[in-house]
């Protein structure tokens, strides 16, 4: 490392550099959910050296991270064991992180940086000021989950080349957020700062929207009497986010319902065009509906 | 070879079979139409050793099929090579199927059986019907398409485990769908007997509508402004198939328009609902909605 240090070498912008200036100060990182997500960013943090505290209120996954070596010490309510940690993030469901800030505020004595992992981020973000926690709060949104969950589904390797979306409070502290920065960046993920608000309007159509379709799709098979092992491979493919875990969605459906109730209203509108030049024996407009989707994918 | 035919090995079901008994009286196999289904059955059968007759309206893919030395003679109109085929197989698009198979019927001297890759198949095994074709004729649809098209897309292998749905005409003679099944088998597909109207009805929800989804998805989404590469995994599956052939997919829709209507509809049915459930602030509504997808989804 010292080397490294000494005579910086070029290397390519999406490698993680371990030795990164804000992550220096960084021993103990506290992570509270030992999900998809926090249990992977838990191994990537371990397998760097950072000491990793803990909570899960599951106590298989606690056990299982600490028997596998990722888990240094278990994090438990009233949780004071945060007070150790430099940075704390949350990665339980959107649902439940409110009230979790909440019991964490008083015991966030050395953290320099408080971060989640939700999906959605206007919720999270006015808590946390609420919550005097403003300076240093910075919400995350690493683009890397999919229809696993839990920490048996966690891996290292899970936000190389990922977008992370990183919503500041408005008063965030540029050191809060150059180390939110360099904490994605460490295990691989490419960070984007955007405003909660233009966050929540976004992903309502990039993510939400997607996971509330494949489910939509997966109702309506389910209703024809069609089986999963009918669909052919472009059919998996529409079917699979169907199997996300129905807590988690149900939180994101609530807190962004403003947003997502607009972008369903689009997708409707667009379906019931496609489905009147069907049954209007307009192949020409089908296809021009076709070709305009096609050329939008690229 | 022969010690084989002495004594029968136990081989899984999926393996394919290159002495197959009904395969061995065909030493010719003219294919019309070299995209991602016909170019991938020309180059498995020409690498068991078949002589492929091919036909493309693209003299691209023609030249690159004989380039590649998977096709061993062009087909061009009036089709009078297709005299010398044991086997005939119709691989356009389900919009063009109708006239080619006309414009085959006279020429068609030695084929046991002709048949063909559509997504529909009420469309083609009425016209073989109509032009004399029952007994010789098998409608095929191999669930092995996606999002890509054409002969740069075709490649060995790509029928491998997939569902391969048969359907037969009212006089379908039972050596000529014998024969059918030994086709796929060969190429590694499972056969599926199904009737011509139960097929049309089942894909339009499993892989027709799956497909308008993607698209109506893509539409919306590009009406938002949203960029495709601002999807994260999830959405990028949900869009994928928004790229598929305009030209194919309106053909398709065109001619499963009766049976699509109501898929479409029961979508829509299902999405409404998803919309009611959050619009009206209700979490146990929207996650009963993910559970029952999900138990589905398995």
């Amino acid at each position: 490392v010292s080397a490294a240090e000494a005579e910086p070498q070029a290397s390519p912008p999406d490698h993680p550099s371990d030795g990164d200036l804000a992550l220096r100060s960084v021993g103990t990182v506290a992570i509270l959910g030992l999900g998809l997500i926090g249990g992977s960013l838990a191994r990537e943090l371990a397998g760097r050296g950072v000491a990793v505290l803990a909570g899960d209120r599951d106590p298989a996954a606690m056990a299982a991270a600490r028997a596998e070596g990722v888990a240094r010490e278990a994090l438990e309510a009233p949780l004071e064991g945060l007070c150790a940690a430099d940075v704390v993030v949350l990665a339980v469901p959107v649902a439940a992180a409110g009230a979790v800030l909440a019991a964490a505020a008083p015991h966030l004595r050395r953290a320099q940086l408080v971060t989640d992992v939700g999906s959605t981020k206007r919720g999270v973000v006015r808590a946390a000021a609420h919550l005097g926690l403003g300076e240093r709060f910075v919400g995350s949104h690493p683009l890397a989950g999919d229809h696993h969950a839990g920490w048996g589904a966690s891996r290292a390797g899970l936000f190389q080349g990922r977008t992370v979306y990183l919503c500041p409070t408005p008063s965030t502290s540029p050191a809060a957020l150059a180390l939110a920065e360099s904490l994605w960046r460490a295990v691989g993920g490419r960070s984007q700062v955007m405003d909660a608000a233009a966050h929540d309007r976004l992903l309502a159509r990039t993510s939400h929207l997607p996971q509330l379709l494949s489910t939509a799709l997966a109702l309506a098979l389910d209703d024809a009497g069609c089986r999963p092992d009918q669909l052919g491979p472009g059919g998996q493919d529409m079917a699979r986010l169907a199997a996300s875990s129905p807590e988690m969605w149900s939180g994101i459906a609530a807190e962004n319902a403003d947003e997502l109730s607009p972008a369903i209203a689009a997708l409707q509108a667009r379906l019931a065009e496609l489905r009147d030049a069907i049954e209007g024996d307009d192949p020409d407009a089908v296809r021009r509906l076709l070709e305009r989707a096609r050329e939008w994918r690229g």
